[in-house]
């Protein structure tokens, strides 16, 4: 049994990795740090874990850390994270970041929309942690950048037709919706259950939102020239889930059929990626609790355009789930271990 | 008093036609038809009016009906609209019709994505009851086409920039998501509370939704040349609301105040069209059970594109509240009589 | 048009109240007071609230505020409201306090659910503000005591019964479950979205609510020897809105006409009370955004008690509607002023 | 492994099921009924299902049914049940049952309640399915009568007091509140989105649900005498999840410590019962998705009363969940296999 810890454990994504490690059939949860929390069970902070983990939330040195765990999650703020991490890389031990600090390649892009990066050496040896892109990397790296949720889900539905070279990927427009989880676990009126209940918004509009870069990373390694895209997030009245509604030029002469089969030909034996039949179209209520994306796509005659949808659960596909799947392909487990829940409906 | 009748009233816009008039200063509701209905008290349909309305729903002939009102809204599915409206409009009634009939100025658009048309002729007659677009004619008009609830708040946010040609037409997508309450009040599995809450998804994806000529429609009549738009509608977990995201390339000369200019000029005098300020973007909780559409957009310097966004209630703006609007300019009451109720947060 | 002043607007209380008084036919909202959002419109606080009034939120001593208005409404917390009311009433204004702080008539009561009371002296003079039990004193006083809102909802209930000696006291069972509102615009991580939605759950169990003394203390009026009851608090993934199930022993003659009939004789002229018909029973969803209360029963003659059920929105009827309401007894207007709007379904 | 069949798999019970067994590392899906859906894959009515099973719907007669499967769960309404277990028990079928049909031991009281009984020779040998009661009896039964919902939450809470003689069986009060999943997935007007969502009501109000006389059955057998008790049942604006809150006269001597006892002692070993601390009370948010059953009360001493609390997912213990509980235990399987995975939360 592998000795995971998890720093950072009293937000939400905290809480997804509890869940799914404690019952993940190659690991031992050994150490979850909280400063906020510390001295109270993991169970009393989330009483959903009760019977699950006696574990009791601390406050860790690293060396403490190092002491109790081989495997690290680091589900901490951005520049919380950069502080952390090193020590434990120098310590031997294996790390998956679910922060933002190691996800993009380039130091000037990530200090221009974050602020100065500390260990900016990790940046070339970070892997950006999508398996259906960088699997084999990921299996032998030390430190895995877990994806945003917003770039998985985009990320997902455009590779293969980037890759595929059947788009325009100057029109690119990303128009995603995030459950409100998204939001993390601090107390703050603009989360309150009265100020988003029945209602909906975007936010960052207009290419302010900090998982921009970082999407535009990831697509920009399949084209020649680099482009910039459109990405609007929007806040839904739910607690998991993103739907990311995708627009782009299509080359006039491709079919329904070749784009169906760009898909198979990429995700076809992914254990995680579904791809929808013809008019099915993704919605987050079947991907609840589970670490699908679901891929569906309708190509508009009368404007050229084709219309990508793509639905995961941000707290697990879009971060603790992506993070197990990452782990279990660094250390060799089965990469589903843990991951095998189907969603939850209704 | 002007004595009114709701032709269908056993909707969810019936029941809010009911709402505004029966608090309206100019008005006396006389009739309101269901044929599922037919007995009940509108009261024991809708408990929510108990001590608001005795109205008890009837199945009515038209002639019967026009003996009880001389003003009607039809709250009818399309096709069953154009064969009651004729009649009411030969009795010398005015009418505002909620359906899709009428909205189509051309009878083969209306024929290729509805059926048949067996009133064509009143297509030209017919005004479409948008007050910012046609007040001074839907002043004078017997026969109001009650816009679609999604036409509305896209066609708003629209104008000024058409009007001004400061974006290129032919870049417009409108990424739209409705609140259930737009699927009706019809027992079906799909709007079932397990099916819809805690989730979302698009549908009628691709060009494929019958708002979608009816929004080409009117953004055409600002164009030299006809466009076609992208239009993708998402099912929100709410009741009512919808917001509209909506996206195109802006002339590169074109600046934030220009854009405010020329909704200040288009906007500045309407009483249901809110300007938000700088970096204020509409949300639809804040115009929950209101007329008013919130208008907010962004330029996105890095890809030369504008953000429009626009919320409106759906079954207010959207429907009835637009209805009753059309009704007061038609009858030479204060336009804003019975839609002054500030909208309910939280 | 009297001048009105809002001491508190930042809260849910407040908003609503704005909403209400900004169409008000008799009033003009001349200060709102806030110290956190103090200089920032209150539109912009609540930009459901814009173009509805231009008030900017300040940060005013009494002195000031006496010169703004003649009325007042204190939306602050228990304990902030004793030290504000006083001044305002030897000033010579006419005050309705929604906080807890005048609502117990005994100052050991209140000392012993609350804390050290500053202005005992008031307590006498304060009426309690349900204008169903105290329509009269309401007319000719000038401070009111608004009434808490599950409070609201039990003894609306249960007042016919009790006038009507039908059933025994001691065996009152209030189970009350309430939208989320009224745990108030703290950011706190209980009211969260994600702490609260798509979950229920009871608070302050067993008689600790604070709401419990001033619930017994209106029950008793009716009663010979003072009695206790159970009350448990809920919350509902709502955000407006108080479904109250009340049980009582029937005594065994007792029928249903009977307690129609004790309905009837205390309800049937009142504006804001709606007794429903044979096997229809309330629902919170009926009275969203109206004053109104909606009160049905049952009898169970299986185990001879009778089930009472309640609903009201917390945020009217049980705040800032019947504060209005008083406001409208007090100054003699029309009582339904302001407070007619049809609850708003769906 | 065992080869298991559904009868009535889609519902939310049945879609329950098969999420639960695609997972179940002992058996083997092998059938799927449906008459409405048959021909369709069950991953195409439930697209959560999608790669998690190829079964499709089918309508099959008892002798195929037979010839597929060893092991029966009949999620199919009252009434249909009794058609179709004889005959799969004399093929040597085992069978849970998880409609109403022999949960209730004196055909009597079932025909008083339901409709005539066609196979009541049934009901003395079948086992209530309440593992925490009849363990042993379930491990050696060939027909199991899987617990309603309601039932199952209320008599968790109340079986270790009944067992300790601690409270006044004739003060039993239940007051309880299911999410919407519990009206099934038929489509009717009651539970539309619209009807439900930001609402809350009591239905069957008075002792006429028909969970009444199965909680009555099992409060009996732990009293000399039987009593009746009030039950009333409401609709929260959830998808899964039951809290009951009961209430009950203590007897005066009982202390907190007692009442903790009577609790441990019956369920400290149980896999699926969780107690919580004191000052802890039950949430639905908290055993959403899982098997659990969480207990929790509190003693008001200004009444002499107990309030109880007991949350459960109410398609999971209390429906699929416990089913396959109930299987483990028939069928000499890990009583927890498949039913291991912590609660959803947020």
């Amino acid at each position: 049994m592998l000795n995971v810890a998890i720093i950072g454990a009293s937000g939400y994504t905290g809480v997804e990795l509890a869940r799914i490690l404690c019952n993940h059939p190659e690991v031992r949860l050994t150490a979850a740090t909280s400063r906020q929390y510390a001295g109270q069970a993991l169970s009393q902070v989330f009483p959903s874990l009760r019977q699950k983990t006696d574990l009791v939330c601390e406050n860790l040195s690293t060396d403490e850390l190092c002491g109790r765990a081989d495997f690290f999650f680091t589900a901490v703020p951005h520049k919380t994270a950069m502080d952390i991490v090193p020590a434990l890389l120098a310590a031997g031990k294996k790390v998956v970041d679910l922060s933002a600090d190691f996800r993009l390649r380039d130091v000037a892009v990530y200090e221009e929309w974050y602020q100065k990066h500390s260990a900016a050496d990790l940046l070339k040896e970070a892997v950006y942690g999508l398996p259906e892109l960088y699997r084999e990397r990921i299996r032998s790296s030390r430190l895995i950048a877990n994806p945003g949720c917003y770039p998985t889900s985009i990320i997902l539905a455009l590779a293969p037709l980037l890759k595929g070279a059947v788009i325009d990927p100057r029109s690119i427009i990303a128009d995603s919706k995030s459950g409100t989880s998204g939001a993390g676990r601090a107390a703050q009126v603009g989360s309150l259950f009265c100020e988003v209940a029945d209602g909906f918004r975007a936010y960052k509009v207009g290419g302010t939102h900090r998982h921009t870069p970082e999407i535009e990373q990831e697509i920009n390694t399949f084209l020649p020239e680099p482009v910039r895209i459109s990405f609007t997030p929007h806040l839904l009245p739910i607690s998991r889930g993103i739907l990311s509604t995708i627009y782009a030029q299509l080359h006039p002469e491709i079919q329904h059929a070749d784009v169906t089969q760009l898909y198979e030909k990429m995700y076809a034996q992914e254990p995680f990626v579904r791809i929808l039949p013809d008019n099915n179209f993704p919605a987050t209520q079947y991907v609840r609790g589970s670490n699908f994306c679901d891929l569906g796509f309708k190509i508009d005659t009368r404007t050229g355009r084709i219309i990508l949808m793509s639905a995961i659960d941000n707290i697990v596909k879009g971060a603790a789930g992506q993070a197990v799947q990452n782990m279990n392909l660094m250390c060799g487990f089965t990469e589903t271990a843990g991951l095998e829940g189907a969603p939850f409906f209704p």
